[in-house]
């Protein structure tokens, strides 16, 4: 019997070729979408001082981190989420840039928890933020970023909605109704939990602070209770033509106690109502992480490749456009190069290496093999052409496999040719 | 006195959206040319068993590692380099793809090792394999792929070097002069130091198996001792118009002990002679990684970012090439929308909406501000075009930035004015 096997660790992901296709579609995408929008890309450590996490927020994730010593003694933690440290470094550096900031990440973030469908130990994160700007207008472009990126991914009006609500309105409504302001948070973290919590539950720790479950629903139902700034936010994305994908909904606080303001979350508005992204604003953290060196004010989101990858997969047009990508860009060449003649090799070398210095994407074979198992080959890596080099050099013969029909040309002008040759649909020319 | 701002950890960076954008110009080069070769991109985690690393190469990095203990109770590692994870990938997973295997990845590693310039605690890695390919082809492909990326980064004939070994051609010797099998090792890694050993120390080392630093020296300069492999190489490469960026150089043996035939570097042959990325075979290291499970020769080769950027800053052709890509990558949009007429901010926010939607990337201030304010955000962003919405809209005046001249159109017909603009060099139209 064979020793053990190592295997990925639970929770993680060994991303082969054709996984490893799609993550790259998710990055292209959300890259695309944030450039568009004219955000720029920074990136953050993976490994930061554990006291960066802790100090942020009361340590929500506490329980969660891949936390350890490292060999100098240093506390130090995998990031499980990235906002802390675009918050340190833009402390550090924020006189060097003009504001508003408008940055974007792709990061892999770390939580130890149970591995489930759906959820790993390691997952990646597009994050994006608007730095220096305090005004509504800064949510709505982020919200309109998030609509995009749903959009971006072949999603259409009725396939998700953005929930948007305030803080502001909350702790306005807590001040009115006589909550003490240091128990606001453990005020909000009830409302957070309203869906889930048991109604006895929800009533008698709404108890404490004199008010009901009817209370609260009555405020939630009534749109005389959004703020100010969601106003205007709705105005502004119907500038944009996107106010229908928004709504109102003041049962989301969101769970993370650093947040101050406007809120809001993507769902999915089939089945099973999840979140693919959230986020909302929170202008206390950086003068909180800096110690009050620096302060700005930020709005910013978050969305994971979990859920959008698989509400892509469970959503048809979503899938096909990403099947359509994939087939674009998964293949492992455009053009391979069948060495019919072995006394070729020479010659078939120089020509995939002028294909590939010109950009072209050219394989051969690297050893000996029968003309029918390099066509085979060539199929399996996903070639749309076989360019063959045989004794009738240099002549070449072309094949297009999708539609197995031939054409031909001359190595001295192969460049050219093919080029053109794959900018154009692969069916035959017309004759 | 404010209280102590959070620092990145030492020899981690932070990638500040420059540094990120010469991050990405590394990668979309190495990831161009790797494609262009037919090479797939996969990618293996960041953390995994201890045991993997230890087990492939009789730890030579292991006093590097980051390792600690999960909260699972598992000796975790935070990868040093990423081939033994190829190695375990290509084990469980041999049966799914044809073979040669022609796979790289793009990934960050992490060696704690004393920070100083050129070397941090984190770095990325450019890696590249052919797996379930035994002969010298292989081996040229790999070399020809290794100088492909130097000649897209922009260097020429006499800025670098590939010199190349076989560790056959020693081990052939190691027999022929007496040294008992199970030393060979040992022997082999006196010659990897034998340009850093002072004479006295390499001399005593190479006594104990009765051999001097001449023998040894005279065996490295007689091209005579090329191996066939070697041999092999160079008429391949040769014959792609590389010859001559090869040369034979038995000195070179490389320190890992996993090596099992050719092995490579690429050098600065400027200055310092630096080691740009280096390879080689290792045809036992998935048997060993999978206890005799699975069984490929492999061939492969690993370049890291910090000395290609050096090097690309130090030499002017590829510097200059790398600030031309920057200019026109790292802009934070293309067209910058000046709204001259906050009344004409709902038409504005259309206007770029439309134009995102398009694929052009197009940015706008968030809050009311004055023209010239909004001009000179314009200029810092590094946009192309300042598009001018005023109290004329639809009617739109489009400024080129750089020679500040001015072209006027309609909103109605933006989208296509605007992307034909863009295809456009900056200079007004002829007259």
């Amino acid at each position: 019997m064979a020793g053990p096997i190592f295997q990925a660790l639970p929770g993680f992901r060994d991303f082969t070729p054709r996984e490893c296709a799609v993550r790259n579609y998710l990055f292209e995408t959300w890259r695309g979408v944030a450039r568009r929008f004219g955000f720029v890309e920074y990136e953050s450590p993976i490994l930061e001082d554990t006291g960066l996490y802790l100090k942020k927020s009361g340590g929500e994730l506490s329980t969660q981190l891949f936390r350890f010593e490292d060999q100098g003694g240093r506390d130090v933690t995998l990031r499980p989420e990235v906002t802390p440290s675009l918050a340190r470094i833009a402390a550090q550096h924020q006189r060097d840039f003009p504001k508003p900031l408008k940055w974007f990440e792709i990061g892999q973030c770390f939580r130890y928890e149970k591995p489930q469908k759906g959820r790993g130990r390691e997952f990646h994160q597009f994050n994006v933020d608007i730095l220096g700007e305090a005004g509504p207008s800064a949510d709505a472009e982020l919200i309109a970023l998030a609509i995009e990126t749903m959009l971006s991914f072949g999603f259409v009006a009725g396939d998700f909605v953005v929930r948007v609500s305030d803080r502001k309105a909350w702790t306005d409504y807590a001040a009115a109704n006589g909550v003490p302001e240091e128990r606001v948070t453990d005020f909000l973290s009830i409302i957070d939990k309203i869906e889930r919590d048991k109604p006895e539950a929800l009533a008698q720790k709404l108890a404490e602070f004199s008010l009901t479950p009817e209370d609260v629903r009555g405020f939630i139902a009534d749109p005389a209770n959004a703020s100010a700034a969601y106003l205007a936010i709705q105005e502004d994305l119907a500038a944009r033509g996107f106010g229908d994908f928004v709504e109102l909904d003041l049962s989301i606080v969101r769970g993370l106690a650093y947040y101050t303001g406007v809120v809001f979350e993507v769902f999915d508005s089939k089945k099973s109502m999840r979140a693919v992204a959230g986020g909302g604003r929170y202008d206390t953290l950086i003068a909180t992480i800096s110690d009050g060196a620096a302060d700005m004010p930020v709005t910013g989101f978050a969305m994971g490749d979990y859920v959008i990858r698989n509400l892509i997969e469970e959503t048809t047009h979503a899938a096909m456009q990403m099947e359509v990508w994939l087939q674009r860009n998964a293949a492992a060449c455009d053009i391979y190069v069948v060495v019919a003649d072995e006394t070729k090799r020479a010659e078939s070398l120089q020509l995939v290496t002028s294909l590939r210095r010109a950009g072209i994407s050219a394989d051969l074979p690297l050893a000996n093999a029968k003309v029918g198992k390099q066509f085979q080959h060539a199929e399996k890596c996903g070639a749309r052409f076989a360019l063959v080099v045989g004794a009738e050099y240099p002549e070449l013969k072309l094949k297009v496999l999708a539609s197995r029909t031939e054409e031909s040309g001359y190595a001295s002008t192969a460049i050219d040719w093919l080029t053109d040759r794959l900018l154009q649909p692969d069916g035959p020319l017309l004759a």
